[in-house]
């Protein structure tokens, strides 16, 4: 056996203290680091071995200039659904990390990659997406085990965001990660610590049919 | 610091010998450690922290071999896509271990759940399906890590298997897992040592603009 109980410990721990990180440090996140956390990435199951991910590393200032009005225009859209005390909870939140963080990456799929023959993918289409949320996740863990946070922006129109880095028409935005080392740790979701949702730690383990 | 360079080496060791398991011994997988897998995906980050993973065990011999017969009526279909050699390649391809797996999990997404509040999806829905992909590729780690394997079948009609599940309306199909201990180990991709696709390891690691 490869792995042993001191390791599955950990690998728990590593869930346990993965969180959705939205207050960073400015300084960078060594390149080094950042082409692990991709090649932890690109192990990720594919359908069809369609590999569809596709990263794109957002330097620009000008392009983040843009992508952060872009966020606060789509945040203040999505604030008016709420009314009152809701909605001043809502709009005290701190849903981005856009200015600090120091590494920005947009990822999306490529509905028509190349690879895979479309094997899989007929009868769930969305299987194609479903891989690179499994890249993401794969990157995100790896990052946390070198003490980086990632938060996961999804308050944007996707197609705005195509727009902005110029992709191909076949490119779907999926997530707009902020990475960079975090100014707290935490074993308790922001949303949970500020009062806007609670795990629910009671909810059935799983359904038997 | 609480993971080390051991720690590290380890997870990218796991990162690379997870893969999609269609071949399972039948022995059963104790249900402790179903449990810790489950614990696992539940630590997965979730958009408001709406939490919509829905997991169903599927037990029941009569609804495995609806679930049998489906996904068989979904592979043929699948299959006359393809022509010729290409055809014949993928009618031989093992795709599902839904004979031998001992344990079988449809997880599927609450389109509507009562967590969350609606916070981060209303530009994009879809991080709803994207929160139950994460928590499936936890487990999936967790399982590798005690030596368990998992096979993600997406070659179904996902209202088919709500239907048969008897799933609540607002329940959307996300994957079926086939559970269990494999027959063999390998670092790489089943469809890549049969000749389906190769992983491109030349592949640009990201863009920059």
């Amino acid at each position: 056996m490869e792995f042993d109980d001191p390791f599955r410990a950990k690998l728990l721990q590593l869930f346990q203290l993965r969180r959705d990180v939205r207050h960073f440090h400015s300084r960078p996140v060594p390149l080094e680091l950042l082409r692990r956390f991709v090649q932890a990435a690109k192990l990720a199951p594919s359908v069809g071995l369609s590999e569809p991910w596709r990263l794109v590393s957002v330097e620009s200032s000008i392009l983040r200039a843009q992508i952060a009005e872009e966020f606060i225009a789509a945040n203040k859209e999505a604030s008016q659904q709420y009314l009152d005390e809701t909605k001043d909870l809502y709009l005290s939140l701190k849903l981005a990390g856009l200015k600090e963080a120091p590494v920005h990456f947009a990822v999306f799929v490529d509905s028509e990659p190349s690879q895979g023959k479309g094997l899989g993918r007929q009868t769930m289409p969305e299987s194609l997406e479903y891989s690179v949320v499994a890249a993401i996740q794969n990157f995100w863990l790896a990052a946390r085990a070198e003490g980086v946070g990632v938060g996961w922006v999804s308050i944007f129109r996707p197609d705005h965001l195509v727009a902005i880095l110029q992709c191909p028409p076949s490119w779907r935005l999926v997530a707009y990660l902020c990475v960079g080392y975090p100014v707290e740790e935490h074993e308790t979701p922001e949303l949970e610590r500020l009062g806007w949702e609670h795990r629910d730690n009671a909810q059935e383990a799983w359904l038997i049919r």
